[in-house]
């Protein structure tokens, strides 16, 4: 059996959404931002810092610099709450101008704690920002038709301007199927085949950009990293955070290198890299000495390490050894806190964007 | 008005097709093949010679050995004799089976001269190997509408297996929308958004792989060139070769980088490249100095450059310094009668692919 819950919020901050501060000189000037806990950032005051992207090579700074030198942190909380403020605003600026409430719907099946989790915390998300948050949870053993009723129901209200099925679909389910019975319009996630085509395609302009891979740039484009002509190297090929990765930041005009478990040298490639994307699912695998000095690292995994010190046992942590990562780069995303929180305000982004378009709102 | 023409032709070779010669380990000796007039191979007994793929470094071999060596040339117009040879023999085989006949139909618009050559030479390699080809030539001032209503004629008949609207356009039409038009289930040459998308993803399969690319990696599959794990460049990221090329090789687990105009060290990249894709439009861009010792080059760039000695006053060049290159690469494409020769051979074999899909014949 099926229950639904429709909720709607909304809040009236005033700035405006998404004024990119995409700054394309190499050298730039960081703001002071709010440092997560385990920044190392005391060592060199950071508001009197320059550094430059990309211009260094593997032999400079010397090594008493690099030991002394300490990243900026490049914090995912503070600008996804940004953006997330700029959202509820336009959201607002939507509801008076034309009476439209950006609507996402969220399909569940089955009661795992994780998904259950996560949809929990996208409602909240919506609802922060004012979007109509739909929910629907389907037993374990639902029928693939019972989802696809769902979907199609959905597909045809207007209403609703973002669907989001929740993976992973019970094994008897084809996900495959189901994901590809969203209409393109409504496919928030940016996961749709159409949708990857025209993102790999000059010319051509996808509907909606997966979301994890979105945060990662705008993570980018809000700090004043350039990306144009960098060297990019990617981490991971998955079809949800490596592969659009890659195809965005070639849309920027990046030169993208795309490192994967069949690499012989991923070390050596990695090191070539002005910008990092990490996105492979493995506890501390880049190491300082896959770094070159100066480059920008966004790490991209979450994963759990036993920690004694901690009261469950364990703590969270990316793919790319914090510690030293931060003694060679300019900047980095912490784990957590960094592209996490960035997942969902750019799947609010995408819903938002849905309904403007469906409204023709600008 | 619009002029058609249908002709069928078939052979009875009695090979089978594809029987895909691909070997996965690095040191290879290649088969001997005929060769173009420039090959400088006669230096070195080809027959005799062994050689590896990818494993030199920018050091190795010395400058000695170097300049003594000579790459074996890739014979695209010898595969692509065999690949149509394959392609009739299925044809036949179909065509007595189930009394099918592939067919394919070519959209022509204008009055443009190169593009009647490549429809006409189109048409006269279906009639090679027996693939029925069915032409539309519309004059220059037609309507977008009449384009379209071809097109969906074409998508709703049975016989017809694959479409092809000649580029380019006049430009009073739209070509994004005109080849839209097309069903991806005829879409033979691969340049759906849907098609990219999926080429890109992992775990889904394009209905039909661009004919250039698809050309390029058949190639390396010929002569045995393994994919898996080597280092390669593309340099060039257009839709209709650079980037499709780059998403096949990745997908034979190649690790890729992908070099384009805003690329800052082109060359520095590029010889890093265990095998090397151009296809920039160039004449010559890609020097000895830019090459890996031992690297596999496939040379995708035609370019006319002046030439006193020839008749015609010029003579036909890639994007790669030809024979610069033969001094360092293991492995090259000539131009022409290296790639080129592919892409026809490749549309045969998507058409072959989608009647053989349409009618479920394996």
């Amino acid at each position: 059996m099926a229950s639904m819950v429709f909720s709607e919020c909304s809040t009236s901050t005033t700035s405006r959404f998404f004024p990119m501060s995409l700054r394309k000189d190499a050298v730039v000037l960081l703001r002071r931002l709010s440092l997560p806990r385990h920044s190392c950032a005391s060592k060199v005051p950071l508001s009197f810092r320059a550094f430059t992207v990309g211009a260094s090579t593997p032999t400079s700074p010397p090594p008493s610099v690099a030991i002394e030198a300490c990243a900026k942190v490049i914090d995912g909380k503070y600008v996804a709450k940004q953006i997330r403020d700029e959202i509820s605003s336009e959201v607002s600026r939507m509801k008076e101008a034309i009476r439209v409430v950006p609507g996402l719907a969220v399909i569940l099946v089955g009661d795992r704690k994780d998904s259950a989790t996560y949809v929990r915390n996208k409602k909240k998300a919506c609802e922060s920002v004012g979007i109509n948050s739909l929910e629907v949870h389907l037993p374990e053993d639902s029928k693939e038709e019972d989802v696809l009723e769902f979907i199609s129901g959905f597909n045809d209200d207007p209403s609703v301007h973002g669907i989001l099925v929740q993976l992973p679909l019970p094994s008897h389910m084809n996900e495959q199927s189901i994901l590809n019975a969203v209409t393109i319009e409504k496919d928030v996630d940016g996961f749709h085949p159409l949708n990857i085509g025209r993102l790999a395609m000059r010319g051509r302009e996808p509907l909606f950009v997966p979301c994890t891979p979105k945060g990662c740039i705008e993570l980018l484009h809000r700090y004043g990293i350039g990306i144009k002509g960098k060297r990019a190297v990617i981490i991971g090929r998955s079809n949800i955070v490596g592969m659009p990765a890659a195809l965005l930041l070639q849309r920027e005009d990046a030169t993208i290198s795309i490192v994967h478990s069949r690499t012989q040298n991923p070390e050596e490639i990695t090191r070539e890299a002005d910008i990092i994307i990490a996105a492979v699912g493995q506890a501390n695998m880049v190491r300082g000495t896959w770094i070159k000095p100066g480059a920008v690292i966004i790490d991209v995994g979450i994963n759990p390490v036993e920690d004694s010190k901690s009261s469950r046992g364990y703590k969270l942590v990316g793919d790319v050894h914090y510690e030293e990562a931060c003694k060679v780069a300019s900047a980095i995303t912490p784990v957590p806190g960094g592209v996490g929180p960035m997942t969902i305000a750019m799947l609010l982004s995408n819903t938002l964007t849905s309904a403007k378009r469906a409204h023709n709102f600008q």
